[in-house]
Parts: structure tokens; sequence; C-alpha cells
């Protein structure tokens, strides 16, 4: 029997601006065993994120980049088909940093199990994954947000946003989403019961913001940064929050990011500004994920995946990130 | 006898960019009796503020702008010398918003008595006053400074950067302080107490912040905004609070404001940026300045004066604060 192979996509360079298919190195490798403590996973789907152009870049973050030549990182899901390790069995469905690749061997550092018939695999790497780990604390803990208050969502039709508005809705929020195109509005307004929604390709987002809260701002929970930062800015309400979820109209930037020109609203306003980590909150990721499975079952809460497949498609599906094409979670099944 | 003369600045137009003479009107307006309800001031000195800068601009703000022929508006203490008010009586020292003129005549909204015997009447401008209260309130309540921790001030030399400095000592801190030129950064040295300081005009202050701040920032304090604010920013510690006191870089801007590049630092240090407004404060500015003035009997907290002479020097005098070349508070004789 020859060896069974493991495609891979490596880091072979750090990008300038956009990712492109010469950002990786497409490898084919055997497949090893797993030695002592390892585990074999045979990846099933992997979570496609924001966050991992700035793994890509060598800057000291909340994580340390990926390496040139190493495997590029990715959260996923995928069943144990071998193991070394007491705590995980063949069979066994697991969720964690498995990688770029049909396969993870190695130790499974911050693996957990998951429950296949308790909920679609995809879930866990949306409303019950880290996606949904990141809305529900950013916008609780961090943004706070009381019963009648105004909460104005960026990225409102990804991921992240999608969850946070949904949570901020279930909280008797006023909320508010900014996305771009027609059927993203439609969406957050028919599906998701969000109060309004600005298109920012079709509308001035001051303008929309103008209509939309006539209050101001009291909760602008980020994933975009740059002009829609910004426009929010102007609309905040006295002692507003701004969480700084994520910032993905910059991430490909070739020049400095784009600073916030209207910070000073946080003095007049006297606003605060936030920024967050998920990985703050792992003690009580638990309890969240079963407050928001508790949700979902009552029909209050909904998740949308972008399932795209084909582990070779990886280069360009991840750009769907970038070019707002994306709509959900971007989720590729291997 | 002859109508006795009020010597005055109105506000003649709004500048763009620096003020100059041009943006006010001198006029002399023969002086008027109090009204029932109002009082008399002859003023003493005047309190010089950066925000002074902001109170020019048409801008929807924390205060109404003032308003185009209007005397510009100015702290100040003074002596009663009219009143038909029945809480204030001739020959008491208040301090109120008196305005850029030699008199005051109207209501005393917002007046409160001082008592020269107990202290200098500049100090009522400066550490007992709204500078002290800024210094204190933004500092503790904002900063939310712990013992050990490294506190970082810009425009550390100026009125309330100076004053937060040594609250920063008293409550057990590591006080770095930028400012421009060697002799103030020996003044904070050797005459305040810091623990170190940064000359934004000779060193590289990214440079400097990595020498004077090896475990990170926890507490900035902002007076200025730009390139230092960007400066710090990358030098954040995890869950640092960068307290947004002022921005004087940026108040002549003729362009849009130059926003902080880093703000994502925000993010990856999981910190808060949050602005600040003193008079929230009000209620409890008593009992700030009496632990204020105990510090200075006991000679914790120095307070340095940088007094200017005679009215007609005011729109001259005011330039002092952008140029970097005042020193301590900024204060005009009448």
């Amino acid at each position: 029997m020859s060896a069974q192979l493991n495609r891979q996509f490596l880091l072979a360079q750090r990008p300038v601006g956009l990712p492109s298919r010469d950002t990786f190195s497409y490898v084919e490798t055997p497949l090893g065993e797993p030695a002592a403590g390892q585990i074999l996973v045979k990846n099933l789907y992997l979570s496609l994120d924001p966050a991992m152009r700035g793994w890509m870049n060598d800057a000291k973050s909340y994580i340390p980049p990926v390496g040139l030549g190493e495997v590029m990182r990715a959260l996923g899901v995928g069943q144990v088909i071998a193991s070394q390790h007491p705590d995980f069995a063949v069979g066994d469905h697991v969720n964690g940093a498995v990688g770029v690749q049909d396969y993870f061997l190695g130790e499974p550092k911050g693996f957990y199990k998951v429950d296949p018939s308790r909920a679609p695999l995809p879930l866990y790497l949306s409303a019950l994954g880290m996606t949904g780990m990141t809305a529900y604390f950013a916008l609780l803990d961090v943004g706070a947000p009381k019963a009648g208050d105004t909460v104005v969502i960026s990225g409102a039709a990804g991921a992240v946003g999608s969850i946070a508005g949904q949570i901020a809705r279930i909280k008797g929020c006023r909320v508010v989403g900014i996305a771009g195109g027609q059927e993203k509005c439609r969406f957050l307004i028919d599906e998701l019961g969000f109060d309004g929604a600005i298109d920012y390709k079709s509308e001035d987002v001051a303008a929309g913001l103008k209509r939309e809260c006539p209050k101001g701002v009291n909760v602008f929970f980020d994933n975009v940064g740059g002009d829609i930062l910004d426009a929010v800015l102007t609309r905040l309400a006295p002692k507003a929050r701004v969480v700084i979820c994520g910032a993905i109209s910059q991430y490909n930037n070739k020049e400095a990011v784009k600073g916030p020109a209207n910070y000073l609203a946080l003095l007049v306003n006297r606003a605060r500004m936030e920024g967050f980590v998920v990985m703050d909150y792992a003690a009580q990721f638990a309890d969240a994920a079963r407050e928001m499975a508790g949700w979902m079952a009552e029909g209050k809460l909904k998740s949308k995946e972008d399932i795209v497949e084909g582990l070779t498609t990886f280069p360009e599906a991840l750009l769907k990130l970038f070019s707002g094409e994306n709509f959900g979670k971007l989720v590729l099944k291997v």
C-alpha cells in the first residue's frame, strides 16, 4: 500500500496587501502516524477568518505569526482516525487549530470534542464556535448594551456581525446593521430581525446613520474600521462604547492603517473605544455556547454559513472575506 | 466723571488653523451697572487653555461655541466690585467664566468663591482650579492607575500633564513624561519627581518609550494626539487605558485630524481609549480640591504657573499653548 498523502497549504511568503495563491505553497506530504500523546484527524470543515490575514504578518500580536514554511493556521472540525492520546478516541469529532490541510497530526493542544448529533458540524465553526464566542463576549462584555440602546454593527452580514446583532436584539436593543448590497441588507431585516440596515455600497453611511439612529449610537460593534468607523464616530451618543472587534478594511493595506480621524468624538462624548481578544474568555466558552444553543433551539438566533468546497480552492476562497463577497460564516469543506 | 471703559476681545471670525490677532476684535466698551441678579467683577487673572481653540469652532461639542461678536470665553478669577446677587458681596473673590475682558458683568452662573488667603489666586486657575480637576479625574477615574503601573503623560510639562504626573507618582506609579526640550525634561525629573522623561524634540519618541517603559505602558494620559499618540500605542501593555484628555497637536489643523494609525493596538492588547469631560465631575470638585490642597501643603504636589502680563497681549499669549513654548499653567494677568 502506498503512503497516503496529505495535501497542505504552507505559508510561502508574507503577503504585501491581499494574499494570493503565491502567498502559499501547495504540497502533498506522506501521512505519518501519531506518536505518544498525538492524534491524527481527518479534517472536514475549515473556518476561514479575517484573523488569518494577521497571522501571516511577522508582527507581535496576541498569537505568534505563522512561520514561513509552516502549514497555514486554521481552526476546523474533523474526526479522529488514529489516537495515541488518552482523551481522544478514534471516531471522536474534534474542534481545534487543524491547519489548512487534509489531516492534522500532532498533539491536540486546545482541541475539544464536539457532538455532530447535536448540531451540524459547520455550526461548531460559526455560532457555536469561535465566531459565536467572539460575537457574544465582544458585544456583551465590552459593548455592555442595555435594553433600549441603539447598537450599530459593521460587517453586519458577516460571520461575527450577524450573530452580534441578533444577540443585541435578544437583549432588547435597537439594532442597525451596515452591510454591502441590498440582498445583505434585506437579509438583516427580514431574516435576522434587525431594526434597520445601511447599504454602504449604495448610500452615504453618515446619512444612513442619521436616519437609523436618531438618538445616536450607544454601542458600535466594529468589524471593518476605515471610513465606516469614522462615520459612526460622528454619531456617538454620550458614554458610548466602541468595540474594536476587527478592521477588515485595513488588513490588506500596503500603506499605514487609516486611523480614525474622528477619534476626538470619544473626548466630546466621554466615550470609550476598546479592543477585544476572544481567548481571554476561554473559561466561559462552554456556558456561552450552551446559552447560544438554547437561543438557536428557540428560533431566536440564526446562523448562516457560506460553504465553499474543496481544499485546493483555499487561496481564492479566503479572498471572499476581503472582497465583501461572502455572506455569513465562510467555511471551507475539505 | 466719564464712563469707565471695559477692554474686551470679541470673537471676530472663526480661525482656520492657528488663531491670530485677526481672529479677535479688540473693543473698549463703556462699563454698565449690575441689574438684579447680576454681579460686576474686576478680572485679575485669566486661564489660557487649549480648550479655547475648540470653543472658536462652529461645531457641536460638550459646550456651545462662542458666537461671533461675543466676548471670547475664558475662565478666570477676579474680585466683585458691585453686586445685585444675594450670594456675592463686594470684595468677594470669585472663579468663573469671566471672559477675555477687564470686567465681567452678568449673572454669576457657575461662579464660586475662592479665598486668596489660602492660596495665591493663580493657583485657583491651575492646581486648585479646572486644570487640577481635569488632571485629577481624568487620571484617577478614566486612567484608573494602580500602584506599580507605568503611566506615560504627553504634554507633561503643561498645566494638566504636570499635575496628572505628580498625582500618578503619589499613587505609587512609575511616571514617564513626554515634553519638548531639555529644560522641561529636567524639570519633570528634578522638580516634579517623574521617573523618566522623553524629549520629543531631540530624541525618537518610540526609542525613548522603549527605554523608559520596559514593561509597557499601563496608562497613557494623552494631551497631544498625532504622532506621539501613535508612538505610545505601539508600547501598550495588555489591558492598558488610554485617556484622551486633549489633542493639542491637532487643534489648529487645516486638514482632517490625524487619527491614530496604530489604534488596532487596542485590539491586540485588549486596551481601552476613553474620552473625558471634566464638568461631569462637578459635584466632586470640592473634595478633590481639598485633597490636592493637602498634597500641596505636604510638598507632594507642585504647581508651576507661566504668567503673562497685560490683557492686550491675549492673542499672542494664547499661541504659546500651541507652539510648545509655555511651561506649566499659562495665566494672563489682566
